[in-house]
């Protein structure tokens, strides 16, 4: 078996602090709107973060992603033109006494990130058949949204921002940027540095939904199952976490601070 | 601006050392089929990595996620037996010529590991219309799939393997394991310790498919565009980053190392 241990660390589980740093990374990322500066982003940085991207899980090592770099406001104001459609179109959905909530907040960076990446999954990248994919025909965006989990962790930890618009007609974003027919835009993303993290979601904040309790969302065995002797232990623990994490201990730091 | 920042780290961008590992997470994750052991996964240890995944971003704040913690052998073997039967039905599908290298393959670690988890998504979490998700209907499913990318990264930074199975008729797990028609199983994962991680994925060292380059996938303002200026800087940075990390040296160690 291969040795990939770095210095200092063992093959297997990281040393405590670098094991906080990625519960770091975890705890503290946000969803970024409205937070974005001119900044420019180095390439260095932005080769590192692309890197993250594709050195995600793949269904069959298929890589199915492509990342559409955007940086004119050209662009920009063209993607949000489509977004300002699909917001008006999402407000009306909602009922009476939602929409005003719905119609204040900022959903978007687009035109204030010096960055914008979409990032896609090419159905056709490893032919029709794909180990993993047979039975599980959305395994190939499941891989893409791992590589948009990546990129996302990377950013915080380089300190950038990312913000995921999800707010388009689909079709209209693919015509806008020219994506053929066979591939799928998974995720458009504003990258950028920022003035900070906020401490908790804004929607969170905003009291528009609660942190729901980790616990009552893991059953044994069987959906909802209560589990053993070995459940009880367990779900305290998922309590117990939370409740630090609520109050900015993140599970990795409370070992390190002991 | 709340200030997250721990002793030590700036609230932006992380400590070197703390950077470095983050992108050792990232670079270190394999998919683990064949290295588990049978040593218990402590409850503090579980925890956290749940925790991780309830972390994850997740469309208008749904938290569309449940975790179902499977330790019993009688689970662990009927989810097998669905995976027998799909695994056998995948490989008719593939050229003659790849078949036999493809049932030579050890897709799964049902039974070695000693936790499986299905991590799921709720569509009715929230209601009917979703601040994010009126307009590209799989959101919800790729909050799930950030969640899984959380636990990935959580595991391997406690020194656990996770294998992520999807050779399943999904209606016969959901089946198996009582989930409702509304909830979409979106991953079924093994977890537990392992004897060592791989240098590199398997597929990959076996010759099915070689990583691609990085800088082949990245275009800009527009599907294959080539951009401006600015593009050659990047792609050419890419390409040395993508040469370093297949020797193993990962983005951001290579940074520490200076």
């Amino acid at each position: 078996m291969e040795n990939l241990a770095p210095k200092g660390q063992t093959n297997h589980q990281f040393a405590d602090a670098d094991r906080a740093a990625v519960y770091q990374a975890i705890f503290s990322r946000r969803d970024v709107r409205g937070q974005f500066t001119d900044d420019p982003v180095s390439d260095d940085v932005l080769s590192r973060i692309l890197m993250a991207a594709h050195y995600a899980p793949s269904v069959g090592f298929m890589q199915p992603w492509n990342f559409i770099v955007i940086r004119s406001s050209e662009t920009k104001h063209q993607v949000h033109g489509l977004f300002d459609k699909a917001h008006a179109e999402a407000a009306d959905m909602f009922d009476a006494g939602d929409q005003e909530f719905y119609r204040r907040l900022k959903l978007e960076g687009i035109r204030e990130a010096p960055i914008n990446i979409c990032i896609t999954c090419d159905k056709d990248r490893a032919g029709p058949v794909v180990i993993g994919r047979t039975h599980s025909k959305a395994m190939d965006l499941y891989s893409s949204v791992c590589a948009v989990q990546n990129l996302w962790l990377a950013a915080r930890a380089e300190g950038l921002g990312v913000g995921w618009v999800s707010i388009f007609d689909q079709k209209a974003l693919k015509c806008a940027l020219g994506i053929p027919k066979r591939v799928v835009p998974v995720a458009y993303i504003c990258l950028g540095h920022v003035t900070g993290f906020k401490d908790k979601p804004e929607l969170q904040t905003l009291g528009w939904r609660p942190r729901l309790p980790v616990a009552d969302l893991v059953a044994f065995e069987h959906w909802q199952g209560a589990g053993d002797d070995k459940a009880g232990p367990l779900l305290a623990r998922l309590a117990a976490d939370q409740d630090a994490a609520e109050q900015g201990e993140y599970p990795g730091r409370v070992t390190i601070a002991d």
